[in-house]
């Protein structure tokens, strides 16, 4: 399926700082680059990098003198989305749980499990299956936890969202880790572009790692799990953000837009398949037990 | 150097769990395995392994039926502390940061750098030098939290400690990290066994990255900095647990020791120098800008 | 109902200290005391006192130069516990709470109402009247939080609570009042003397405000509301501790007892009855709206 | 000392809802109301009350069907703000506070003394008297948190804003009363109209209980001690809210004044003064132990 994702970012800079950005989509297995474009007005000193074992494409951009900069990305990616059939994503035990994904199960900065771990066996233990706890995770967090723009804040983390009971997308899918970590269930943090995500923006949601692999799930339930194009995994929102300031920077504009390529035919996942069905974006860092 | 270090663990087991277990020393360019043992009784399933981007050598155990387990680990180990004339630990703006390290920039579990951002500014901003902000850092946290057994849990994080201001070294080297972190230095999560630590005892202290290289530093100034032994590296202690259990087991005994080698001759640095001087015992996952 | 109570308190003192102790029972129109003995050993200055708006009797001591107390408390008292139907535990609005009563709608140090709000509408708002929501919250915290002794601390909060879901009384009382308060019925701490209490210690549970008056609740279901002596009353164990320490003061031992008087006959109220009525041991300070 | 003070308050109202305002002057032995009016728009049923151990004067409204409601009070008070020598704030040791300002040693919900001891202890305990200590406190506040309109919200307490440094007048309140409170010192919530205050709006402060008086500190240092007109006291913003809303009302604006009565003088008191002298606003609840 062929998506023309783009964003447009404007910042105000105050004094000389530094930026990382994480905007551009991963190149991996089931994505692949068509075409990419990236620009920053006014030309200013950056470096492309990636950290070892993520595939997350981050830019450090040095703002030197400039009073505001303009940063253009645009690409044509081809996914690959993977309806898993849910009767595969059996149970994992912790001992087979390859290395690289271990750290998965570990607390986090926005993702405390080692807190909620009587609070998630208590509500989601008794489910059978790692698949059935983990969608048991998703309908509690939709049916529990309004989402409602501006009420949480940079510093919200899953611990306060549990009780508090609103938040936004990064809030659904820290709490979502949180509580899969909370029961041994490996799990990390996705942004994405989101195609007919409403309005259009960067999307967060989480992925549990099931049966091998790794599953998209959303308890916004705000777009199509097979209509989003990676940027960036983590073990949550202090690993892929979109900008890391260093220093004098507001954000003044942020437009992105996800369309789908000419001649595509989309059908969007419902509901019902969300039940039946998972979706899964692989990365090469992912482990590949079929191997 | 040589040293001589030992752990004996003796577990409980209520029922069939899996134990990640992290006490094999670090074996990379300054730190040299002469010999080691490691074993486990009653004999059961278990792996050796390590994670992508760290080189802590972690083992993962079924217990299986077992009702206890006793791990015992010895090793003698050549470790080669590089002390650091402090002259060289200049000024590395997060432009030149190289990308491995950038993820030690980023608030973790029990440093929430985030939330220190202005109190950290506020107390060392005005100092000159990166390594001056580190060692008022640590002079500060010494100075200002109580060293107190007992006065803390596993659930305590630098948020707590910067207000509560007791804790053990666990809790010293998170707010280290933490404030290190809210001024754009990166540090990461230190483990190793301690020679002349009293009672002995796995210690943990921390890492802040300086002139492009990793220094150590303990603001507890228990154990002097040219005795440690590297066991684990990581963002916080959710990284570089000695064990992380997924089931029901308990501690029962944690027996551990530092000696120095036959015929080796140790000079302690002491707080004069720790003024003067750091000290590095360096990994392979360590940027090395030099080269 | 006649009971005889006791405590016996004994204290390592380090240096010249104060302390408040609330350990004597009310004296209201429900609860008269018989006969009651106070002592210390060895004899230090002290002085009985209440604070405006409450009939806790609490004595304040100066240590002096002891290096130990032993405080030794007992008394006989008659208890009418007046069994409430609950037909008539009927919805009282906001506008018609008595003005005494409002301080016991705000959040306080243990109580934070404030932040629990949308949990406690999810959870209980739909329930038609004030009394089914109180009985739905206690019956909640039964079947969410475990009773395990040491598994908190004195700073442990309902906010803390309602996520982390271990707690003892005190515990449990705190987190029932935040989230009677959540739903905008007034709600307090209870501390007192409970016969049938195993092992036997001072108990700590809640009182809501219903249909004019002030009716018991215990989430532990430890002991028979009807087998309860009042020491005091609050908005939190800040109002009602059994001792308040400025100093160098701590706890060696606390001996507590609550006996049934000879030839008295008592039929524990047992949870058939806690879901059709609730039980009232009334104080001066409340509102008798009747009159 | 008269002033002229005055609030209007707009309301939006979404459902039937319950208001309790506290807009009102105290009248106390230094401070006398020569004329008041208060009404609203349009005529709702109302209600003047206070609460036991309080001198507050609320207000509670009953919205019923009204889409929006308007307050107005005006009242012009003669204050008689006492200047205190400060060498008679003199020790008051636990043993000697009168009964009624007890409980205002106790941590509440915004004020978490308990958690605030050592920090406490730490930064003003080796300071000589308790007013050294409280003059102490109210400098470091003004030092290290910086006064920052919207950087904090309702839920914001002591505990916060000791660590992020950020806040407006009521943040600035509770920190001081936390800290004074972990010393063993009273201090309580104060609300009035403030004049020179700019932009004119309530002010929080607060009254730490030295010599056997209340007397005046304000961290902020944004208004002068001898400009206030007391509204209410407490042991927190929860006991003294502005506005307390049961239901569904939004504020749509506030517009507060405070003026010199026509031919009155007024010499406000300066930075060199406030370290020589307190300032003193009695109520009748205050103890008088001189008498």
């Amino acid at each position: 399926m062929l998506f023309h994702v783009s964003a447009r970012l404007e910042y105000a800079v105050r004094f000389s700082s530094t930026l990382i950005l994480n905007v551009h989509v991963q190149h991996n297995e089931s994505q692949s680059i068509v075409t990419e474009q990236f620009g920053v007005e006014p030309v200013v000193p950056l470096e492309h990098f990636s950290v070892p074992g993520s595939d997350n494409r981050f830019v450090r951009l040095e703002t030197g003198d400039a009073k505001s900069l303009t940063v253009s990305y645009a690409a044509t990616v081809d996914c690959d989305h993977d309806i898993l059939p849910t009767r595969n994503l059996e149970e994992l035990p912790v001992g087979e749980i390859p290395p690289e994904v271990i750290p998965y199960l570990f607390p986090s900065r926005y993702c405390q499990s080692d807190k909620l771990a009587r609070l998630a066996w208590d509500l989601f233990g008794k489910l059978p299956t790692p698949h059935d706890r983990v969608t048991g995770i998703v309908d509690w967090i939709h049916n529990n936890v309004e989402y409602l723009s501006g009420s949480t804040d940079s510093g919200t983390s899953a611990y306060d969202t549990v009780t508090q009971r609103t938040g936004v997308c990064r809030d659904f899918a820290h709490l979502g880790i949180a509580l899969c970590r909370a029961l041994n269930i490996p799990a990390r943090y996705f942004t994405g572009y989101s195609y007919q995500l409403d309005p259009p923006d960067f999307h967060a949601l989480f992925e549990a790692y099931l049966g091998g692999r790794w599953a998209l799930f959303d308890a916004t339930r705000l777009a199509p799990l097979n209509g989003l194009v990676r940027i960036g995994s983590g073990r949550d929102a202090a690993d892929a953000a979109v900008a890391t300031i260093f220093g004098g920077v507001s954000t003044r504009l942020s437009k992105v837009e996800c369309k789908l390529g000419e001649g595509q035919n989309f059908t969007p996942l419902d509901r019902g398949d969300l039940t039946r069905a998972a979706v899964a974006l692989e990365t090469n860092t992912d482990a590949t037990p079929e191997a």
